[in-house]
């Protein structure tokens, strides 16, 4: 049933803090608790009283949205123990009132006898909400910020699924994106080739990132496709994730318009070992900054300067978080992580090199998600 | 001077009200106040520690951002009187920090010596850092969250030249979406076609709304577009607007994958009609509501169902706002206004026909901005 092993671990979690009632505010805290997968490639709609949020009341849950949200949302339908309640915040007849309609809403799921202490994403809470809950005598705001995070980390079958269509498209992705470098062609060209086969797989909008990037840009590791112009000699990094379900893929490849120099194809091939190297090393139990500090080693040992990213990170219902795989983190991982690891090798202004793919973590390994063609000409 | 006249403004109701501090963190007012464009279309980074701000302190302005957001930005330079902080999000030697450093940006940026009212966006701001004001002994808080909405119904003459670049992208991706409506193709298709040709011509990526549905759905007045396929029959309503400078355009036409039917004819000719009817009434002095009303009975007069939405709309750094033409709003029409007019004529599940224009005011009438071929074929 819908992400209601979520719900059941924030429950327990709760009851142990002492917690009755919470408001979650923070976005990828209401996906990852209801499923509930928001528009969002136009910014936040100016009928919106707010930010989709979750009241939480010992064990009972309702998810607040904003009327016209509902059938575009993919996957939502009822679920157990979560309702869902709605506030208009556009008609003809009156002036535009999603703020008023939301918080009327609000008062009304959390009802009047509120006391004790209130749970509350306070970085993302709008700020009126949270005063008026604080003014409120005998409440007592409690920030839960980052209270999900762990949780977040495994995941469950059900999120498998949503990424791996996700990963499914950004393959379909990087196949129109290979074909589409081509001299005389622009980064804005191969991005919408990919995105276009992207929206086309799917049958709908698919919010699309990362980056698209000649190799002779100065900052040529990522970045936004711009009009720079591909050459017979150019390299050029493609990272694409998309957004389907509310949970993230990513992904990335490095492909050439002619035949690579000797030293494209050194560095391509250095690259390549990089990453299976890394990949050698995931298993539950493995440590996430020795990780990154033995895929640095091996790049230092091929004689190229090492990249100055990280080597890896998770993702799900945003499409970067815990555990990254950088110099500082101690994190174990533990089976049904996903990891993404992308070792880069990068002459800015000149030519660059990045490869990527995601990895779950089973019981003594890792299975890849990804599986577009980062191969050599 | 970028968005010099929009301070100006600003600074003189501020100072009229007797407010001599004020946190501005909705998005809308962001892009207003300064000309940051932050992107959008993969929703907000975890890398970010809130949204875009604005500090107004007696006159001064600091814009506050996200590091990484500088170069994205594609209009934001060097601003008199308007200077610009950043904070970092990411670094791979330490935790991810956003959260914490903008709100140890924002506490530099706005001293120590905080007393008496502060105006802030109660509805936009993060929930901690309004309560952490709220604490501040000696200050009071002051919501401004509608304060500028008044001034932003006027487009200054920057803004009419970004709202232009907008509108030429529409026209551009209407053309290419009329030869992409044909027999077994998909909305999606047809979206992707226009989406591309705008991101071609404009050299990079461009947040894209709004509707693209075949005449036969069940909801056919607007929608994302989804898998449902083009028929020889089917009459296709494709509302296409963009994010160029951080202010977006809208229009609206109806396409026809074959010879339409004597009744999509009739339909059509009508709404052009009621259009240009509409259009003739728009110069300044003109009240909202009755071009709404007269709009509506012209549908009425030729025996078609009245639309259930707006007769149009104004825009600008949001893609709806007022003046809003509907049937409750008394405003009266300014030169340097931009409203949209949009009738159409639904019957659910079999046929229906949009078609709209952006109308620049003038003097003494209205300048078309729209110049996209709504006729029928």
């Amino acid at each position: 049933m819908p992400h209601e092993i979520q719900r059941a671990q924030t429950h327990a979690l709760l009851q142990k803090r002492g917690i009755a009632r919470v408001l979650f505010a923070n976005l990828a805290s209401v996906k990852w608790l209801t499923g509930f997968n928001p528009p969002i490639q136009t910014g936040s709609s100016p009928f919106l009283g707010g930010p989709p949020m979750v009241w939480y009341e010992n064990g009972a849950w309702t998810l607040i949205l904003f009327a016209w949200h509902v059938p575009y949302s993919d996957d939502f339908g009822a679920q157990p123990n979560c309702r869902c309640v709605t506030y208009e915040g556009y008609a003809i007849e009156k002036p535009l009132r999603g703020a008023a309609r939301l918080r009327a809403t609000l008062r009304r799921v959390m009802g009047k006898n509120l006391a004790g202490k209130i749970g509350l994403e306070l970085r993302d809470a709008p700020a009126d909400i949270a005063l008026s809950l604080y003014e409120t005598k005998r409440v007592k705001l409690v920030a839960v910020d980052t209270w999900l995070d762990a949780f977040r980390q495994i995941k469950t079958p059900e999120e498998l699924q949503k990424m791996r269509a996700n990963f499914r498209l950004t393959d379909i992705g990087h196949a129109a994106a290979r074909a589409a470098v081509q001299v005389g062609r622009r980064e804005i060209d191969v991005w919408n080739a990919a995105h276009a086969a992207i929206e086309q797989a799917a049958g709908q909008r698919v919010p699309f990132g990362n980056d698209c990037v000649v190799g002779y840009r100065q900052e040529n590791s990522g970045g936004a496709p711009l009009a720079f112009e591909i050459r017979a000699d150019s390299s050029v990094i493609v990272d694409l994730s998309t957004l389907l379900y509310g949970y993230w893929s990513d992904s990335c490849a490095t492909y050439y318009a002619g035949e690579p120099s000797p030293k494209q194809r050194a560095m391509h091939q250095t690259t390549e070992r990089a990453l299976e190297f890394g990949i050698s090393l995931l298993k539950p139990g493995a440590v996430a900054c020795e990780i990154d500090a033995q895929m640095r080693e091996f790049m230092r040992r091929a004689g190229y300067p090492v990249y100055p990213h990280h080597s890896g990170h998770s993702l799900g219902v945003t499409a970067h978080q815990d555990p990254r795989i950088v110099p500082y983190n101690k994190m174990t991982l533990q089976e049904n992580m996903v990891i993404m690891l992308e070792p880069g090798i990068y002459f800015p202004g000149e030519t660059s090199v990045r490869l990527e793919d995601a990895l779950l973590l089973t019981r003594d390994g890792a299975e890849r998600l990804t599986a577009h063609d980062k191969s050599l000409p």
